[in-house]
């Protein structure tokens, strides 16, 4: 199957039916999403945190209370990933590939730009994305800079990383920079322990990555991060997509692009 | 007295001391905002509202619960803008200097971008800007152009209108589109009919300018939107700046302009 050319509806048949994978190199050209979904009495801190950190938590659309889509996803938001992780007073209680389930009338789904969406316009400037060559999930880390609380929210920043050849990462930086809804430029560029990573190779969502020499490791923020606020507030109730595993929407990846 | 040459701090205690005057051209190359405070209750959906529309509802900066302060602003908000227009029941009834009596505890103030903002901009890129030349408050309209609603708040978009000549056209959409967090490139060029304008002569809000023979009316999004959606909605109870007189934040219009 050549996911790069499913297009969102078929790759969300897909998930539907069961099948889980990264999403990473799925259905190319088209804007790949994080979801959260939290009570609505804690919507107002989520899309105020959103709001406060926008490189991380860049917010691409938002649900009305109950509704399991959105002008920008087509599909049942309770199926149409490829898996869920559930959260209860913080802590991840389950990983289910069916949310029905445990979905709740009073969830309000926020949709957050995820950087697979500007991974093909790293390939078109040929920069080498190695977690696609590697068939595996994006490497992402919790690091140690603070995110700017909003309400009961608080958490540090989750960033995704790619390494990349010395001599790309000038292209590396100006391609991701006109992708600010997907997370835009890297936040870090180089030595992990700065920013209170220290094993690469030891990801805390995802899976680990080769970083060969004469290149150089690049952090963006991840929209895993409100995730991590979640857990790090003891969030009551919340319903997350599996890092990695992102909703595909409708959107192609060149509305998000800056002129 | 120079009003481009103010700091700030040097503006906003005129303010406070009671002149009233629109601020464009007030404090060259410092970020101007709109002011809205609305009870906690509302602040979910108007902070929806203009994650929804952001073209004419660039949030800068949301305050705390109560608090008067912000870390963009670093004055009274109830005191340091040159107006305010307070709103009971979606009708505007009071337009008063100094809004300490009518400020509550439940208020959480937003400020938005301003279009202010990207003046100075067009004055260095040789694009006259006619109400500063007349020293008048810019001429703001209601369109036909419907916002996307958020729970209760709805409304029409408004508009700012600066006519330019029409050579310089190309130079106002490019410069203005560099700043998307106050309001960014044009929403619409040329005939105000198509936009639901009936009269350039008879503004909404602001004064009204001359266009002259030559000139295209530019249009750009207003921050005075969620003020219309508040009086569109009914909503209970709100506190703006009055249209044109803006609150003069600490931050420099350079870092709302892109890359």
């Amino acid at each position: 199957m050549d996911v790069a050319a499913l297009t969102p509806a078929e790759a969300r048949s897909r998930f539907r039916e069961g099948l889980r994978a990264p999403t990473a190199g799925w259905c190319r050209g088209w804007t790949q999403a994080n979801l959260l979904a939290v009570p609505r009495e804690l919507a107002y801190d989520l899309l105020l945190f959103a709001q406060r950190n926008p490189v991380a938590c860049p917010v691409l659309d938002v649900g009305d209370p109950g509704a399991v889509s959105t002008g920008l996803f087509g599909g049942d938001l309770r199926t149409d990933l490829p898996a869920y992780q559930v959260y209860e007073r913080g802590r991840a209680v389950a990983d289910v590939a069916d949310a029905r389930d445990v979905w709740r009338e009073d969830l309000v789904a926020f949709l957050l730009g995820c950087s697979f969406t500007f991974e093909d316009a790293l390939l078109r400037a040929g920069v080498p994305v190695r977690h696609i060559e590697a068939g595996t999930n994006v490497p992402m880390y919790l690091t140690s800079l603070p995110c700017r609380p909003a309400g009961s929210l608080s958490g540090p920043m989750v960033v995704s990383m790619r390494p990349v050849p010395a001599s790309l990462v000038p292209a590396a930086v100006r391609v991701t920079a006109r992708y600010p809804a997907v997370h835009g430029a890297p936040v870090h560029v180089g030595d992990p322990a700065e920013i209170g990573i220290a094993d690469l190779g030891a990801p805390d969502f995802g899976d680990p990555v080769e970083v060969r020499a004469g290149e150089i490791p690049l952090f963006w923020g991840c929209g895993v991060t409100p995730q991590a606020a979640v857990m790090a507030s003891g969030v009551p109730f919340a319903i997350g997509h599996l890092p990695g595993h992102m909703a595909i929407t409708d959107a192609r990846d060149d509305r998000f692009q800056l002129p």
